[in-house]
């Protein structure tokens, strides 16, 4: 595959942090969450109330009949309960997870992204990840859990952003602005749009820009999250998918899919807070390339 | 089934809160985290450092050739990577989870646990569980996360407890002195005993007793975390399994299995405190009876 | 749980095998194919024409998006496309089969019934079947597969036999004697009752009766295959489901369910006759409760 | 991918039935398998002894502990038992089949094989085969069952092969020639090697040549089924992988990987004839790359 197959322009003009902290490196832009920047999230933990970022999730049964009801819903878990003997001394299940399911809050290892046959910091993508699991930019990375401060940029406090709209860097400034709060290099950034997940082929939805991922690169951001994302369809035909083509394997920075953000929204309008202190903390599962998780902020 | 079966006693001898926060209660101990018991622990949060009491999993091949490698070990997770096109545009992957492996630090939902036919707080176990999933007592009581004062009592702060020693109220209350702290009501209880997860099957593993099973009873633990258990073989034949057979059905305390606590141990003797605020988000999947979580203890 | 509550009334009554080929036995009876019944059944094989009795299964994807597109139905198999290098050298894929699913043509091992806690002859069911899969009475006993004369005796030649008809020994018999057959002993028994397999709730599909049962173990029945089998609702509340609890544990007459027999009806009306040369060969596992199978009738 | 990359010399060169049976053709050389074919198979069923050509499989447990054994073995199909009720009325599992284990009986798909991004008879493969599972070339083909006469030719009735040895055309011929036998248009060809299916790093197994896939073209093989394929490493590093690169996509031969053929060898010198009715009747499933069969030699 050459560039122009993957898109998103030349590589060589876009933001990038390959070779900056070494060529082996796994934690991208983790590497900016220095100790003053989990200080400044600790100090936002005030009463302990705590505001989950992850949708919720029902399982579909893994199979169906005759002795599990069938389902009419894809989940992006399935479940199945396990015979343990009878009668049964305990209830036990397991549950088929699907990774990188769309409707499923989960964080982008750094190896997800393939950009011209590399992975983040410039690995050959077939040996970064094989049939057996992933080797370098798994989840590991993110195995023992992390915390810095989180920053909501709520773009739609006002009402949903119109259908097709590319946030730019000046959207989030402006955002920053109205909020009265201003992300530091280490902090995690979280933004709001206002639209629902299930997507609407009548009307697209909004989406980042290749602009908005460049302020990003500026600021520091660590960890990005939101209800918002890449566009589909494209925004930009010049510049298709700025998350997942340029930040996850340019920038090295980890992604949040499908975060639910509306009860923080609405919580952060109560206390007039916008920071607070983010805890994320997937199970502790090795050599992925997607885990579901259930990021936290706390106040 | 009869009561005899089930060992542990006579359930009305026994400590149980069945009808304390009524009859469809599925919170059970977490009830006892009040607003009071979030804001004792925020305050522990200080400098923002994590430490995971997590084990880490390095997942096993779903499955064998010619296209993935074999594996000789089991692993509570399972992994097999998906054919997205070709060439592959992105690296993607499923995980076969076992909810309740012995090697996974997770969290027991409340209907995990059967006695005499029963869940926590009385409910028919074939009511409460079904072949297509839990409907009461499962981790939809967790789904959103929670946050509360951790407390770690270090019994192995001299070296590992004695083979087959059963852990008393006492031993708990001597740790505190020992620590200079003391676990409130609300608070969740970390307890190290230091023997690794592997058992030894010529060294029986020390475990907890009835007796600390009241001590958390009466002094209001609002979830358990140890890399100690219930012993095997049981220490006390007459009362078997205490946490699995007492404190989560009778109680409704929460129990986090093998948790890794080695790393907290010695961050607690570096910084001279055994306090901290523990936050607990495990995916957000509701309806399963067990969830692999990942723990974090901030300082 | 006793005999009230798995009905069938009194088991001391009904036909049973028990003790007949030992304590031991795993074939039940395919015991009765013996080198006589497998050369009348090789005498019926004359062109080679093959039909099948399995009816086909379309594979729903075992996942869902955002790589697999979703499905609203569920089947037996679920099929995963599987990561095998980029650009893929070959295409692989794995299954999760229901071995006991309703919509799948499957053999039932002998292992998978049980009655009042015993499979055939007479095992504890705890001990014949375990979590870790079955070790008396699965599958093994047909790893090799089997061949015999198998005969058809269509009861819906004239249609579809009435809703909610107990087939009875005197119906079978009607049959033999209309297509000029005689079901000897050894001989694997086919029936058509000409309904679709999907129930409809409204109308209730016909069903085997004891009757039945008993005309099958005086005359020696090996195996038995239909498009009929125990109806549900129960026909006879004093005796439901004869066919997985009588015959199955206490015949050990292993049953394929949901087999397809109309093109097979078809064809023996056209050639005019209604024995054949049956073929039973699923693929070889040991260990399990039930597999799916493609029978096929040679002419 | 151009063709010195895929190897096996140059495609125009090379035996091939595209567009023999037309560009949509899903059969490949089963439409060789003619009434005349089929009847000189069933003159070959005479007193119904029944041989498997398939490897028995020990299914592992899907998952390990607490309520499963660990399992130390790899195996093709993976079990799991399911709760169906507390107590269990019935016994009921699952399996997760690999389909292309090497040490499973299975049937190739013609759409398993890439040749050049395409699959026989020349259909892009990405069109063929999708995340959702295989278009054309699959398993849908084979879902009826089939039967024809089968021929073992068995070049190890004096001993296994020499190591490394590459099978030729001649010396099929000259076991046809030894065994007093010959294969027609039609026949499905058995080839035993004598060798044990687990390889020797030390002793590198032999392998079927180019030369005797092009014997295969020119006799009309309608399957392929042996204990020996293609050879690894490569006997002939210009042209490796001849059936499955060759005869698979080219020819559109289908392959029986991992046939066993001990018994079905001495059952021949035992009867003195090498000619059987042989039927493939795998699972009636739709859209596999590949399945596992139980092909059977009825004499």
């Amino acid at each position: 595959m050459d560039a122009s197959q993957t898109g998103t322009g030349n590589s060589e003009e876009l933001p990038s942090n390959w070779g900056r902290w070494g060529e082996d490196d796994q934690l991208g832009t983790l590497n900016l969450i220095t100790a003053e920047a989990r200080a400044r999230g600790a100090a936002e933990a005030r009463t302990g109330r705590t505001v989950s970022l992850a949708l919720p999730i029902r399982p579909a049964p893994l199979i169906s009949g005759p002795f599990a009801p069938s389902t009419q819903d894809a989940s992006p878990v399935q479940q199945m309960m396990v015979y343990v003997g009878s009668p049964a001394p305990a209830m036990a299940d397991v549950m088929l997870v699907t990774n990188h399911h769309p409707r499923s809050t989960h964080l982008d290892a750094l190896g997800h992204a393939i950009r011209d046959g590399r992975v983040y910091p410039g690995r050959p993508a077939d040996e970064a990840v094989t049939p057996a699991g992933a080797r370098h930019g798994s989840t590991t990375a993110f195995a023992a859990g992390l915390a810095t401060r989180g920053i909501l940029l709520d773009l739609a406090a006002g009402g949903p952003l119109p259908s097709g709209h590319a946030v730019t860097g000046r959207d989030l400034e402006a955002a920053e602005e109205r909020q009265s709060v201003r992300l530091e290099s280490g902090d995690a950034l979280v933004v709001r749009c206002g639209w629902p997940m299930t997507p609407d082929p009548e009307r697209p939805m909004p989406g980042m820009s290749l602009d908005a991922v460049r302020w990003m690169h500026r600021r520091g951001v660590s960890l990005y999250a939101g209800d918002i994302g890449d566009a589909h369809p494209d925004l930009d035909p010049a510049c298709p998918l700025p998350l997942h083509r340029v930040a996850l394997p340019m920038m090295g920075l980890p992604l949040i899919d499908a975060a639910e953000v509306d009860e923080l929204a609405a919580v952060c309008a109560e206390l007039g807070r916008y920071a607070f202190l983010l805890t994320v903390a997937p199970p502790r599962i090795h050599g992925l390339t997607g885990v579901p998780v259930n990021p936290l902020a706390l106040f």
